[in-house]
């Protein structure tokens, strides 16, 4: 079958084996699916993504030495299923899965595997337990877009958020949009977004992102006092108590560079959550004796639960969230190199998505 | 009054002006006051202190220029009462107070103020509204330890602490120890401590920590995995699909310096809880795409309120916490500039107590 395959930090458009569903895995046909970041720095550096996964607790899965074929945001159409299957969900079916199959290794994730080829690749072979549905007509497109939806969902459900709280979403790109429309979805306000982009600001207003800034005109941070609540005496600290508010702000920090996690400590008001969305893989530096003063709290999040990507599944399929405004369009397996130096950029595009049966 | 007075970056046991009491304000005879770690610091580095407090949208209220008495873990004696207070608490009445009194500029710290003195002085003016009682006969000297204590209550009312918690402190200074102490108060177990000091790790023992190891012959973290709970797939992300468990490890930071909070990203299993309380006053390495991979939180920690300042008092009083092995000794003014020195040294001392009556 027709693939892009990583090979030695290139990206080729070749012939790879034909993937054979084995036992619990169907076979499916790939429809569409989308670049994610952490491909694009794969390609280059996917040693210091397993060496990570690897100091996390993760298994060892997948030899960079070998052929990948990236790919984890997908919706895909059942063709046929292995032995021990139930078939429950007929043939010709689009579904939609956690990029997580298992085989006789043990498990390991769809797209950042030598044995299960992703999403760049015509077919796919996937856990049928694991399979979803796409329900209520969804186009391919837009329940690709489950994936990094979900990484929203799973970043809004671990903030301490309250009725009074305050959002700001730094950065929106396909991680803080993802997280603007959970917030949104779950009715909350006001969120407060930021980007340089004037394209990724104008999705986060389409997304309902309560007020939208370009931080080179003004700090979101200047929000901060004009939102002030009036502190209760049970909740405050010694430090607190001489002269200083607190409020619930919540802050997603999106971007994933080097000094956003010491400018929001530096910025942030008191009692703060800082959810850490965006992966900064390099090291960075902080100063903890000004977190600590303000009591700040940095909660690093990462991925979802099948539960909550179902739901997310169930929210864009329903209209609750909508994902149109992050596809900045489609590419066939001669665009994905081109795509992927886009997307490095920096520039403009949102979600990139790929069909591999065009070439 | 006798008071020993920080005077540029010296210990001076001098004479100063007498303290009035104010509208709302008590005169107290101090019986005994802590040496706290932040004495130390500021001893040397106000300056960078009163900075800190600043940023962190605190007030300005000492000038380092001038004359400042630190103290602010006091048990002293009712003497008097300025204008337009009730008098409900008797002269001769031994009592403690949070650190904060209130005049005609505002809010200030006990101990970190030019206008007023802290406990390494005679007397003291305090907000009569802000003074307990100390009761059940208690002593001066483990009264005096309700402050430090009640950091530790602070930080584990922070803590997500569920009935399978494994609690480990890192460090059993002052704080580690108000942290164990706390916890072993609320019930919590196992409880791992580690510290360097046999004396330190003595006192861990005796205030109940379960486990306690000298981080040169055992790292506390080899102790995970025998203390493994199996995951469940609902509070699963993709990755930890993938051969990871969890637990629901809350580790306190006690120590402060650089280094340890990538040294507990590195060795916390998946999930875990940092809870910083000791305070790192450099800047300091993290590596975030660790953290995210491992989906910790890491949250900052600082005093405590009013009620959990009462709730520590009584707790001690009752005997629900034990404070005497905290304590390493008394001094007069004479002896305070040797413990500061003593205890900068990190030696084996762990809470040295100033009677400010005493030459």
């Amino acid at each position: 079958m027709k693939a892009v395959v990583r090979r030695g930090a290139e990206l080729v458009d070749t012939e790879i084996a034909e993937p054979v569903p084995g036992e619990g895995q169907a076979l499916v046909s790939t429809l569409v699916c989308g670049i994610c970041g952490s491909d694009l720095h794969a390609l280059h550096y996917l040693d210091h993504m397993i060496a990570l996964t690897k100091r996390a607790g993760g298994m060892e899965t997948v030899d960079p030495a070998q052929d990948v074929v990236f790919g984890h945001e997908f919706c895909a159409e059942v063709l046929d299923y292995g032995p021990g299957c139930t078939g429950a969900i007929k043939p010709g079916t689009a579904v939609v899965s956690v990029p997580a199959a298992f085989g006789p290794q043990g498990g390991e994730l769809v797209g950042y595997s030598n044995r299960f080829p992703g999403g760049f690749a015509e077919r796919m072979v996937l856990t049928e337990a694991m399979l979803l549905p796409v329900p209520n007509g969804l186009d391919a497109e837009r329940a690709a877009l489950t994936e990094p939806m979900a990484v929203g969902e799973h970043a809004v459900a671990q903030a301490p958020l309250t009725p009074r709280s305050v959002a700001l979403v730094i950065g929106c790109g396909p991680v803080g949009l993802s997280v603007i429309s959970a917030l949104k979805a779950r009715g909350m306000g006001p969120v407060i977004a930021t980007d340089f982009s004037p394209e990724r600001r104008r999705a986060a207003e389409l997304l309902g992102a309560d007020v939208v800034l370009d931080p080179r005109e003004q700090s979101p941070h200047d929000r901060w006092e004009a939102l002030d609540v009036p502190a209760t005496m049970a909740s405050l600290s010694t430090s607190q108590l001489l002269g200083r508010s607190i409020r619930d702000a919540v802050i997603f920090e999106c971007v994933g560079v080097p000094g956003m996690i010491q400018q929001l400590i530096e910025k942030a008001p008191p009692t703060a959550s800082i959810i850490v969305v965006g992966v900064c893989m390099e090291s960075d530096s902080i100063e903890p004796s000004l977190a600590i003063n303000k009591q700040l709290s940095l909660k690093f999040v990462f991925g979802y639960s099948p539960e909550e990507f179902a739901a997310t599944l169930h929210e864009i399929a329903e209209g609750a969230r909508d994902v149109a405004p992050l596809i900045s369009g489609t590419v066939g397996r001669s665009g994905v190199k081109d795509a992927f130096k886009a997307l490095s950029g920096g520039g403009d595009r949102i979600k990139v998505l790929v069909d591999p049966r065009r070439p």
